[in-house]
C-alpha cells in the first residue's frame, strides 16, 4: 500500500527527537509498507539535501547506541522530502496538494522498502506536529484545498486543548473538516507495548477475566512518575501543570484499558465505545471530593539521584507565586456492576523519586489465610517504565521444611527477553505504522477525549477559583514520593503506595 | 528437642542410598535438632566403627557432587550408632528397648548439631525402612517390649500392602500397636517442594482459587514418566506393575492435592481429611468403565536417548508371557461441584521418552475471541522433574504493531532460583525432619491409603480377571509416550498429552 506522510512541523524538536527515528526503525526492521514516502514540511528553506544532512546530523545525537550507517541513513534518505510551507499562506497548501497529487516516480527504487509507483499515494497521513494553537488554522486550509479526501488521515499531536471547551473547539473545526474516521489522536502510552499487552492478557486470556472485578481485586494504582523536572519547557509548563499534561490524558487512558468490559471485535470503535463507557462512569467530581480525593503538589528544593535539583519556583519560565501542580493524586472509582467500590488510585509527577511508570493491580487478601503471618496479597505490576514487563507476585513455600513458611516471589515476563527486537516496537513506531495502517485502535476518538477532559474539569475549576475548598498546594522536596497528603489518600482506605509496602 | 531415630534396615538400599544422605544433608544446613542420635539397626556383624565406615564408602558413591568431606562427614558420623538386631528374635527388640533408654550421654558434643543429653530422647522415630512383609512383625515386636508410648513415632515406608485387603491388614496390625498419630505413611512425592508449592499456591495466594473449579478449567493432566525400565527390579516389578507402584499412591496424592477444598486449618487432621473426602468423590470404576478409561501397556524394544533398549519382556527376572503393565493411563472425574465434568488424566510408565513428572492444569479458551487465530489456552504446569518450578503459559502481543499477533509466553517460577540451597529440601530430608518433629501433614493417613485401594481395587481385580474385557495389555516402543490408545484417551474429549500440543 503506497503512502505518503506528511510531516506538519518537520524541522521541530518531535519530529527529529521522535518521529524521524520512529521512522528509521520502522524502515530498518522492514514493517514501512513498500511505496511510500515522508515528506517534511516547515518554514525553513531547505532543499531535499540540506534536509536530509541536518536530520543526518541530529540522529547522530539522538540515536547514540543504534545510530545508522551512513549508507543505512542513506537509503532511508531515500524516502524523505521536504517541502517549505508557511502555514499562514494558502498558496503553500496549494502547492502541498499539487505534490501529493504527483505520481511519485521519482521516488527511488533500490532497498526493500522502497518501490516506484506510478500514481498518487494511496494513503496520505497528514501528522500535526506544530504547535497545538495551529490545529484549526492548519484543519481549515487542508479543507480548502481539498485535502480531507477519503485516502487522507490527519494525526493530531496533545495537548488537544486545554480545558472541555478548547477541545470541544478545535474538534468542532477537525470534524467541519474530516470524519471521525480520519481523525488520529495520539496518546503515545497507548503506543506502549505493555499497554498494548493489555488488552491482549485481558482478551486473549481466560485466565484473568474472572479475576479482573471487585470480587478479587482490592484497589489499582496507576503511577506515572518521572524525576526530571520541568527543565527548559517552565512556561509551558506552567500553564499547563500534572493534571492536564499527564492524567487528562495518559492516566485516564490507562485506566479505560484496565478497568475497560471486554469489547466483542478488535476495532476500533467496539473498544473505543467501551472505553468511552468508562469514563462515562467515572465517579463524578464535586466541590467537596476536589478537597477529600485530589492532592496537588509542587516541587521544593531536593536531591534527586545524589544531585541537588532546584525547586520548581526557581526553574526558568516559573513565576515565583506559581501554584502550578507538578504532582496530583487523586482518587475515583468506576461506577459500575464489575467495579463498584475499588478505588482507582491516580498519581503522577515530576521530580519524584524513581522515573517509574507503572500499573498495579492488587487483588484482595486471601479469606482464610491457614498460613499464619505471611499474608502479602497477590499483585501483578504491568510496567511501562524504565523497562517493559510483567510481574505476577505470589507467595511460595520457602521449602524449609515448613509449609507455612510462605514467602513473595514473583513470576516475570521479561518482554525484552520474550520477543526479539525485531518483533519488538517502539510507542511511535507502533502509532506511525497503525496510523499508515489505518487502523484506529490505539487513537483516540473524540468523545473518549471530551469525556475525559469533563471528568477533569471540576478539578481545574475547583483549583482556578482556589477560594480555600480545593486543597492547598502542598509541598515536596525534590526526589520524594511527592507530598505526606498523597500517602494519606491511600492509607485513608487502608491500603499504600507500591514503594511504602 | 532430642530425638533418637532408629532406621530398621539400616544396611538396607534406602538407607544408604537415600536416608543416610537425607540425615547428612538436614545436617549440613543445620536443621537437624540438637540431641539426636541415628541408630541404624540390622542384622549384619557391625561395630559402629566399621558400620560408619561402610557408610562413608557408599557416600563417596552416592553423593558424587556433593560428596562430604571425611572431616565433614566424621561429624555426622558422630551422630551414626549401630545395633544388631535380628528382627526374628524376641531379645534383640528388648535390647534395642534398652539402648532407646540410655542417657545417651556418650553422644559427642562438638559439632553444631550435636548436644550432650542427660535422659532417654524425647521423641524416638523408628524408621521401618525393610522389606513390607516384615512389617507386622516388627509392630508387634515393638508393642511387646513396650516401644510403642507417646514419645514413640513409627515411619512406614511404600508399598502398603498389594491390594485394599493386604493393606487393611497392615494397617489393622498397626493400629493395634500405635495411634494413627503415631503413625507417619510416607509418600515421598509428598516431600517435594513442587508439591508443597500446591498447598502454598492454592492456598497462600488469593489469586487461583475463583479459577480453580470447573468454570475455569477445562482438565487437569498428571504425568510421572520415568525413562529408565525395571533395570534388576523385574522379579519385584512383575509383582507389582505401574498401577500400584505409581497411580495408587504417588498420582492420586498428587490429585488429592490439586482437587482438594481450602482446609479450615494447616493441620494434618484437618488436611487429611479434605484430601479423603476427593478420593471418596473419584468417580468409581466398573467392569465397563475400566475398559473404556483405562490404558495399560507395556513396554517393546525400542530406542530410550539414541539407545536401543531391551523390552519388557526380555528383562531379568520378567516371565516371558508376563501381562504386568509397565504403563497406565486413566480418566476420572471428581464428582463434586468443583469439579464435575472436569476429566482428571492420570498416567505413568517406564521407558517412556522424558523423564518427566509434572501436573499440568488447562484453562479453558476464552468465551470469546477478538483475536482471531490465536487460542492456545492457559496452562499451568507444576514441574516436579527433572526440574522443579511453575510455568504460567499466556498469550501476549508480540508487539509487532498488530494487538491480535499474540503468541505464547511464559511467566516461569524457577525454585533453584527463588530460593537458595539451603532454603531448599530434598524430599526424604522434608520428610525425615517432618517426622522428627511429629508433623503428620506430609504423610499419609490410613484412611487416605485404603481409600485410595478401594478405588483402585476394580482396575486390579479386571485385569486380573482378564476375561477380555478388560483391554488388552497394549505394546509400545521403549522412548515413545506410550500406547496410542492413551492418546485416544484424551484425544475423546478433545484434549491431547502435553508433547502432542
Amino acid at each position: 500500500m503506497s503512502f505518503d506522510l506528511v510531516i506538519f512541523g518537520g524541522t521541530g524538536d518531535l519530529a527529529w527527537r521522535k518521529l524521524m527515528p520512529a521512522l528509521f526503525q520502522a524502515f530498518r526492521h522492514r514493517k514501512l509498507p513498500a511505496g511510500g514516502r515522508i515528506l517534511a514540511v516547515g518554514r525553513d528553506d531547505h532543499s531535499r539535501d540540506s534536509y536530509r544532512d541536518w536530520l543526518d546530523q541530529r540522529f547522530s545525537d539522538v540515536c547514540a547506541e543504534k545510530r545508522p550507517e551512513h549508507e543505512e541513513f542513506t537509503r532511508f534518505a531515500q524516502l524523505l522530502h521536504y517541502l517549505r510551507v508557511d502555514l499562514s499562506v494558502p498558496d503553500d497548501y496549494a502547492a502541498l496538494a499539487q505534490w501529493l497529487e504527483q505520481p511519485a516516480n521519482a521516488s527511488p527504487t533500490n532497498g526493500d522498502n522502497v518501490a516506484a509507483r506510478s500514481g498518487p499515494a494511496e494513503t496520505v497521513v497528514l501528522y500535526l506536529a506544530t504547535s497545538p494553537h495551529l490545529f484549526t488554522q492548519i484543519c481549515e486550509q487542508l479543507g480548502r484545498v481539498g485535502l480531507n479526501g477519503p485516502r487522507v488521515r490527519i494525526v493530531l499531536e496533545k495537548p488537544l486543548g486545554h480545558d472541555l471547551a478548547s477541545a470541544q473547539q478545535i474538534n468542532r473545526v477537525v470534524r467541519s473538516v474530516f470524519a471521525e474516521t480520519q481523525a488520529f489522536r495520539i496518546d503515545h502510552y497507548l503506543g506502549k507495548s505493555p499497554v498494548q499487552n493489555l488488552m491482549a492478557l485481558r482478551f486473549g486470556n481466560a485466565l484473568f477475566e474472572p479475576l479482573w472485578r471487585r470480587e478479587s481485586i482490592a484497589n489499582i494504582q496507576i503511577t506515572l512518575a518521572e524525576r526530571i523536572g520541568v527543565g527548559s519547557r517552565g512556561d509551558f509548563y506552567d500553564r499547563t501543570g500534572a493534571l492536564r499534561d499527564m492524567i487528562q490524558n495518559h492516566a485516564l487512558q490507562l485506566l479505560t484499558m484496565i478497568a475497560m468490559e471486554p469489547p466483542s471485535r478488535n476495532d476500533a470503535d467496539a473498544i473505543r465505545t467501551e472505553k468511552l463507557k468508562v469514563l462515562q462512569a467515572l465517579k463524578p467530581f464535586d466541590a467537596d471530593s476536589v478537597a477529600r480525593d485530589v492532592v496537588r503538589g509542587q516541587y521544593r528544593r531536593g536531591n534527586v539521584d545524589d544531585r541537588p535539583a532546584p525547586g520548581y519556583l526557581d526553574e526558568a519560565g516559573v513565576p515565583p507565586d506559581s501554584r502550578t501542580e507538578t504532582f496530583v493524586a487523586l482518587r475515583t472509582e468506576v461506577q459500575n456492576w464489575r467495579w463498584a467500590g475499588v478505588p482507582f488510585y491516580l498519581r503522577t509527577g515530576k521530580r519524584l523519586a524513581e522515573p517509574e511508570a507503572q500499573i498495579v493491580v492488587n487483588f484482595r487478601p486471601a479469606p482464610h489465610s491457614i498460613f499464619p503471618g505471611s499474608s502479602a496479597p497477590n499483585r501483578l505490576v504491568i510496567k511501562l517504565q524504565p523497562e517493559d514487563g510483567l510481574e505476577l507476585q505470589l507467595l511460595a513455600a520457602k521449602g524449609s521444611g515448613q509449609a507455612e513458611n510462605l514467602s513473595p516471589v514473583s513470576l516475570d515476563l521479561d518482554f525484552d527477553k520474550a520477543f526479539s527486537a525485531e518483533q519488538r516496537v517502539g510507542g511511535y513506531e507502533r502509532l506511525l505504522l497503525e496510523a499508515i495502517a489505518g487502523r484506529l485502535n490505539l487513537f483516540v476518538r473524540s468523545d473518549e477525549q471530551e469525556e475525559a477532559w469533563r471528568w477533569v474539569e471540576p478539578v481545574l475549576q475547583a483549583w482556578q477559583r482556589d477560594d480555600g475548598r480545593a486543597g492547598s498546594v502542598r509541598p515536596y522536596a525534590a526526589g520524594s514520593w511527592g507530598p505526606a497528603a498523597s500517602s494519606a489518600l491511600v492509607a485513608r482506605d487502608g491500603f499504600s503506595w507500591p514503594e511504602e509496602a
